[in-house]
């Protein structure tokens, strides 16, 4: 008799699904991608179907592969998940993944929920803007209610002034898929949430992440944030949970949140593994995308509980050179077999530490042999 | 400009294989494997080719694809390993493979290097049996000079008066090869070192491993050994790193170690990534298989220290229940994805603890969940 080793379907082919695959082998769980480029990384560790969201054929024969389907890319057509749920279980569910891609239904669940976040309001029309720049005030950031990523599809607007330039930046997508303005919140640091549920509402959250962005891409995370209150973590939690269960969520997602006057603001839900959750493969005992894969499949999950503390880089652009986080203790390295282009996340390093202090000294000597000092400081200022 | 990941090559695509290729992705590094079988478990996580060791065209075209070669598989025949030498770097060099395929070789090797070894004797026909056994006594174990594994091809003697049946077990393998007789050893314990020699000559080992078999089969491994003196640490270490440096060895091996009256005599020498080393892919802070890649493409070694202490259970035959060690912490479950059969390794788990009395309580718990006390009891009786 063959056995037969389940398989994960994954839509869309980048470092998330590649990341995912190499957590799945060990379970004995097999990956299948979905990408429209032959390209893409997820290719060079497990298999890859080449096709575009709307081959309905490719897409179903696709569907009769595997056990059951999940993401890699959030932005993949509703209509798109909602057929293959047809076929085969969709996690998250396609109802899920629908709020978490458009920024008005998002904000609008979190304040429901109890989750404060900046001001906003929908725009849709050149007049809208004006309207919600009386409400929202300036500086504020127009945003597109759909598609947008690691700072694109954004313009800031520093105050009323700048609406026509806004408004040519960003009214041609407003005609598809609409705009939100939000406030420009001046918050004292970012945290995200990397939180998992599973197909029986098992929930467990990793320790909260501090975050950095440099024009808007993460550019260094640690972990367990240590300058988190018990009460803060207790708050980030109970949100975490209240959108999981209201969603009926099955998986990973990470919620990325502002922290202004000791209060928590909602900024926005990643429906997947989150790059702020990179650290928690060698950080946690169980990674983001082990419990991905556990969950979506109906496994147990794994304990998220932190080994120490860790501090991720990103790679953006192109790789550093790899020898002193590859000679450090405890220094792990993440290529994700990539091109080098402008803007795009190629790899990142993950460094971590028994504790504080011991971490500290080592992202000091790792940064200084990279040239990296300058990404590295907002965490060796924080943990000295 | 196209980015060129760089390739290793591997020759068999067992567990140890699919292990390496696993370490390898993040590291930025492509794996090829060359199995026989199409149905090799290597293939299920990265490129497999299928062809037989004599296959000259398919092994030339497999040379060509990759920047190294090494091995899955120790019993690669001499002659494949020397034509491929031909063509790319092979790591560990076929000379040094040569020593550790033949158990002859391999043990005078040893007391060549001051490693004492159990008695021995080489047997080429049933008067060289009669022989070897008035020199080494009885109780003794017959066993081929290369090919064997896991207990195969090795015929106890509890008298000479079993010669009669040795030679009718393995007569047939000593025209091809030969055998050795060596005495039967009634050690305290087995160790096994695992260590790893970069191409620039770096020499890391990893703490000492205690193990213990079950019908020749590995069952079980706890690290660091817990009741092991750092003068035996340090003997331990000489022997290999003296090894290693004598064969010019290049990449992961393991030696296997009796200790007998507070003396280490040296049992057998692995070319390769070892069973026993399996613990540190969770339990240190670089991974047998990560510095075995690192080693063979000459990038620097990682750190080989332990995270804390570590026990590994074998699943020989089927896989049990995964839930109980899904479900604990730090508990860590490896399914090779291969087909159920008798005596076959098919996945192991490790459990992690930051000190020996907490692995001992996650023993205990684990293995009364699992229904396999007795195959941890060695480990929690040490543990005590």
């Amino acid at each position: 008799m063959t056995r037969r080793l389940p398989v994960v379907g994954i839509l869309g082919g980048g470092q998330l699904a590649r990341m995912l695959s190499i957590a799945a082998a060990p379970l004995g769980v097999r990956t299948l991608v979905v990408d429209s480029s032959a390209d893409a990384c997820a290719g060079q560790v497990t298999q890859l179907l080449v096709a575009d969201w709307n081959d309905d054929a490719a897409l179903a024969d696709f569907a009769s592969q595997v056990d059951v389907v999940t993401f890699d890319f959030e932005n993949v057509p509703a209509e798109t998940a909602e057929r293959l749920a047809s076929q085969v279980g969709v996690f998250p569910a396609p109802q899920a993944l629908a709020i978490a891609q458009d920024r008005l239904a998002e904000k609008t669940l979190f304040r429901e929920c109890g989750l404060n976040t900046p001001e906003f309001m929908p725009v849709d029309t050149r007049e809208d803007l004006d309207r919600a720049l009386a409400v929202v005030g300036a500086p504020a950031i127009l945003k597109t209610r759909r598609l947008g990523y690691d700072g694109k599809g954004q313009f800031r607007l520093r105050s009323a002034a700048d609406a026509d330039a806004a408004w040519e930046a960003l009214g041609a997508p407003a005609a598809a898929h609409g705009l939100i303005l939000e406030a420009f919140v001046p918050f004292e640091r970012e945290l995200s949430v990397v939180a998992v549920r599973g197909r029986h509402g098992e929930f467990r959250i990793w320790p909260l992440t501090r975050n950095w962005h440099t024009d808007g891409v993460l550019s260094l995370s640690l972990a367990p944030a240590p300058d988190t209150s018990d009460a803060l973590h207790e708050a980030a939690t109970a949100h975490a949970r209240t959108l999981a269960e209201r969603l009926n969520y099955v998986g990973v997602f990470a919620l990325e949140l502002f922290v202004r006057n000791g209060e928590l603001l909602g900024n926005e839900m990643a429906p997947r593994v989150h790059n702020s959750g990179h650290w928690t493969i060698e950080g946690a005992h169980t990674s983001q995308f082990e419990n991905h894969i556990r969950a979506v499949l109906g496994m147990p999950l794994g304990d998220t509980g932190a080994r120490g503390c860790a501090a991720m880089f990103n790679w953006i652009g192109d790789m550093p050179d790899a020898r002193p986080v590859l000679e450090a203790v405890d220094g792990h390295w993440h290529d994700y077999g990539k091109e080098a282009r402008v803007g795009r996340k190629v790899g990142h390093a993950t460094i971590c530490a028994p504790d504080a202090g011991s971490l500290r000294e080592r992202l000091v000597s790792i940064a200084g042999a990279l040239g990296r000092e300058e990404q590295a400081q907002p965490a060796v200022d924080l943990l000295g």
